[in-house]
């Protein structure tokens, strides 16, 4: 007997377009799911490219008009991957249409729109997820199955930094991810929305913020012109935290760091133990316990390629490492077991939205220059 | 116009038939090629299972005869990713049958099989292929890179290991891998021949050689029996070499080395520079570059992830680490590439065929105590 | 012609009075300095132990009475290693005295203690300096010399902490250091001050700080007791800073982040490069230069340890390391060298006393829960 | 009651010398000793340049004639840390004066003399010991404890490199370390009998052994002129070992491995886990546990500065690293506690001997080409 069909509809193309297209290609061939992916339509506005896409990335079709995406009665999930801007309505409409609803992060340009995307999907009862797929790394999963089992005791500490070094260069043109009115925000909505997703996942619910946000470049050429125009969202951004159980944490985010490509690292500090990941190594957890005998304490670097280890068994061999995209296999697969269960998926756009509240506390924080409550 | 097609029969399907298969699945999403690979037959003897896989893995259809999938006219590649014992005679047929070769490493239990196979491909012409997949790391074609540039200088010592523990455990089962009709070596034909190629690419041609096997668990129980059985394979197998370019190396694979995983790691140091490779970590490859200034010397740390380093630039951005499995499918652009221009593969049968005279040479030593040139 | 003599009066005698010893002992043979070290008098409460002291440490006599070691006129520098309480009372008295002042860090327990010390040496005009060691391990001097040449460009960020783990159990009985009478603070003034120190030598001037201090466990053990009594410092702190070059940073000093023992690890990021240095790996310095090649970049792991680095020459050949207690050498060896030369030591009282005014706008922000310019 | 005095005598004062004086003069500093080191006489031939190293050094006196320092009757003990073409006569004329034997390693230029040695101290029934300070590393003690207690269960491998670079410069000029007649053999002699001496510390008597030396640059300048002179040594020497307990092993030394300074690394796998050692990170021990917890099994980073571990109480608190100078720090304290007690000293002029042997057996077997038993 055949498995009943799950049938996608994608809006965007570009990066994460690649991404998650990849995601749902393979995710068969890696999970027993009780559902079979089917990859009809893929959206963009630009039809010559946007067919090419289809092409390469394994739709069965393209499209010009999300409408009529969500007009498709076959389809059951609208995957949102455009830039931020467009998210809100879209989502909205597709909720009103009676779709699945997984949206990339973060799921607005602002908290209203992340709080009007939520309120949707919930009038709607439609199943709703986010593309927190850092969660979905085995070495992150492992690390949150360690922590919810108390092998790290109560959490003291996190810190955790997402580090790149894209536009460090002056020269670097003024493209949408440094527009407000596209992006939203800079690094902070991009990559510190990664870390602040990872420590709501693995410490809990914020308490309070305090930080900062600053552009170190403030003009930048426009591309195909010769003048400049200026930067209106952060290249870095920065803050402290209090966590409702009581643990305490750094975050930082930068374009600027010289040198760090990826370098989305935790470090996490318990009373019984401690955890760090580093996504540039994201088949590794390093794990100490503080249990060990006095004399062979130490950082274990756990490579997380086991069979026993969460998702590694899905894939090669101990030792046999995955890679960046299969961080996106994963939270597919995760989604659509959720889904054939009746249950909505991990994590969701509720995750979303609170991840967006910190976003904007943050906000909050660099404006009055003080600590704020969540 | 729509590409021609390459089309595939795969005979195996268990570790090497699932990475095999999705690498055929993925290619031609990640690289422009002139070819479109059609996945059409799987063969393997447990018909259940082998139509199981094809379903999973992506293939039309499945075949019990693996002579009926070389007479299939349709089909261009024959895969050869069985045990070691039926590789010659599959090899033989597939090119007498005018397929093009490819074949899993090493490419026969014994020298005289590696041979046969070697003369038969060239005899009928065909395009042939080894799966070295390891060359196909973007970090060890970097280093490739590096060194055929002259960026080393004058290659003066490779050291090699290639270490994993899966059957450290004495209760481990005296499965096939460990029986010599079967597997033909134990480490040494299994991972050694890994190192091998990867001296023979990076460094050169061997030119002598004195090594030792070594078997630490001699006997082993037999599954599903109350009965063990002996080892006929080394557990572990270590040699000392000179290259013809005068350079001298060390090489050792083992089955027993507790707490590595797939530790396949090599050092190159040349009298301008040294690279340093570790598979577990196989999207990094460390540069000491001699010229350096005195004050700033060191291993650099390369992440082989730029758009500018061999291969990266079809999968992601800056950091974002592929995995094991797609050395597979660089190896299939590669192949595909070759022979679409009408020139073979490489790595070729000719290779798989240098390679076993390496490892033969090795055995011979072991027997004879005493150095044996090539 | 002998060297003449410079002649140690040394305060305290726990860990400090030890590492500073053993910095006195050695310093001559390792440096070719213009004065002689004596070690005359250390000097402690207990008499027993101070005398043992003595001996085990290499001093010639011992005393009870500070102020009997300010008085004896062959005595050219007061060494105050005291715990904190007693720092500001001596160094002024030694000022007067005509003495040398060296002490410990962070030099006083309030602002205002160390802005009398340092009124107390520069109104008597003699020499001062402070024991911010971690200066002074070659890989950080390194650092030093690399920015001071332009070679990192402009700093963009420094992202420090300090770790250790040595309370966090709540079973740790409540000692000096977790008293605010005798210690001014918990990690903030004795870690915490180290990192500052760090950024204000290796970035430059604090322009504003904003940043929290928390007391995880709040009652402890009393030594020798079946009581409990009150945490009255912080078990961690951690800020957020902005330069006045316009570099930002975040720094954080706990004593709860089990698995760190010393991990006073700082990472720069400049427009032309990066530098990360780990004091558990202090021979160490990783580097980042933005100029090197495409496909050639990454983290150099820069031993230093060679004949051309800052100090290193002064001991083994490469790639033998020093120890902490050499950071301590070195400071003395600069320190003898400049006043041998008519100049004032650095780091200096100066740089104690600001350190501390950073110290001091940190608490201040954590009351007022904002930013605090400096 | 003041302890008794242990009276030293030096013969050299170059690396070594500085290395044995510093130990001399910090031993009673770090441990509470039965005996007082008492640094009396320094040798070496040119008189001008052996008073300065008195001097730098802390001896009281110094020497030009070896045989005057053997027949002072204060002097106990006799270090011998002259090029190793001097060893035997110094040797065994102390021996015959009744003096304690430390001498530096390889004890011998060849066997013979080794043997000459040993069997001068057994005649005169003197007390002896070899500079195989390595074994004095914490870390090294470390793993040493853990496998006399069997937490590795039963020894399969041991790979040991040391690896430097400081003549891979054909420029480099032929110094005395590369003349057969005072250095006895190149990398062989002066490294590869370090990590011999860990193979029969760590895992036992070698069985046999196959090996060759090499040497990359047949020709060099000859110092203070314009001639080149023959190279009579070798740049690198390698080996297979099987040890009498059934573990088989490689060594490596090389000169010529460009970016290695001091890469004395070794791995050690047993059947219940593994430890590795890198002298450039000496403090460190990585340990695998295969009794870890399957989802929780890697190498541990042991930073071995803890009380519990050997020596590192010694010194200074949890995480303060020691340095290369302290492996002849321990090695010292360890020899004067067994003299004190009537023991020999550890390692031993019998280590030195029976490392010799393994040496003398790896040219052999590159002079045959074949195995040699031991």
């Amino acid at each position: 007997m055949p498995k009943p069909t799950l049938t996608i509809g994608l809006i965007g193309y570009q990066f994460m377009g690649k991404a998650h297209s990849n995601a749902y290609r393979q995710v068969n061939h890696f999970f027993d799911l009780p559902m079979q992916i089917r990859m009809k339509t893929i959206c963009g506005r630009n039809a010559g490219a946007v067919q090419a896409a289809a092409e390469n990335l394994g739709w069965e079709q393209s499209e010009t008009d999300w409408r009529k995406v969500l007009a498709d009665p076959e389809i059951d999930v609208i995957d949102i991957s455009t830039p931020g801007n467009s998210h809100c309505e879209i989502a909205v409409a597709a909720a009103e249409a009676g779709k699945a609803v997984w949206c990339e992060k973060p799921i607005g340009n602002t908290l209203a729109e992340a709080q009007t995307m939520f309120d949707a999907v919930q009038k709607a009862g439609v199943p709703h997820a986010v593309f927190h797929n850092y969660r979905k790394a085995p070495a992150v999963a492992l690390a949150k199955k360690m922590i919810a089992a108390g092998e790290l005791g109560e959490i003291h500490h996190m810190r955790a930094t997402y580090l790149q070094d894209w536009i460090a260069d002056p020269a670097f043109p003024l493209v949408w991810r440094l527009q407000k009115e596209t992006a939203g925000s800079g690094a902070h909505g991009d990559i510190n929305s990664h870390i602040i997703d990872l420590g709501r996942f693995l410490v809990g619910e914020f308490d309070e913020v305090c930080g900062t946000l600053h552009t170190f470049i403030k003009e930048r050429p426009i591309p195909d012109s010769d003048a400049v125009g200026t930067v209106t969202v952060d290249d870095a951004a920065m803050f402290l935290a209090r966590f409702k159980n009581g643990a305490i944490g750094t975050f930082e985010a930068s374009r600027f760091a010289v040198g760090r490509r990826n370098y989305n690292r935790f470090e996490i500090n318990g009373s019984k133990g401690s955890v760090v990941f580093n996504l540039e190594r994201m088949n590794e957890l390093e794990y100490y316990n503080a249990a060990d005998p006095a004399e062979a304490q130490g950082f274990r670097l756990i490579q997380v390629t086991e069979s026993v280890h969460p998702y590694a068994g899905h894939y090669w061999p101990s030792g046999h490492i995955i890679g960046y995209e299969h961080t996106f296999v994963n939270l597919v697969a995760d989604a659509v077991t959720a889904m054939a269960s009746g249950k909505n998926p991990s994590p969701s756009l509720e995750d979303g939205f609170q991840n967006q509240r910190v976003l904007d506390a943050v906000e909050r924080s660099h404006a009055s220059r003080s600590w704020i409550s969540l």
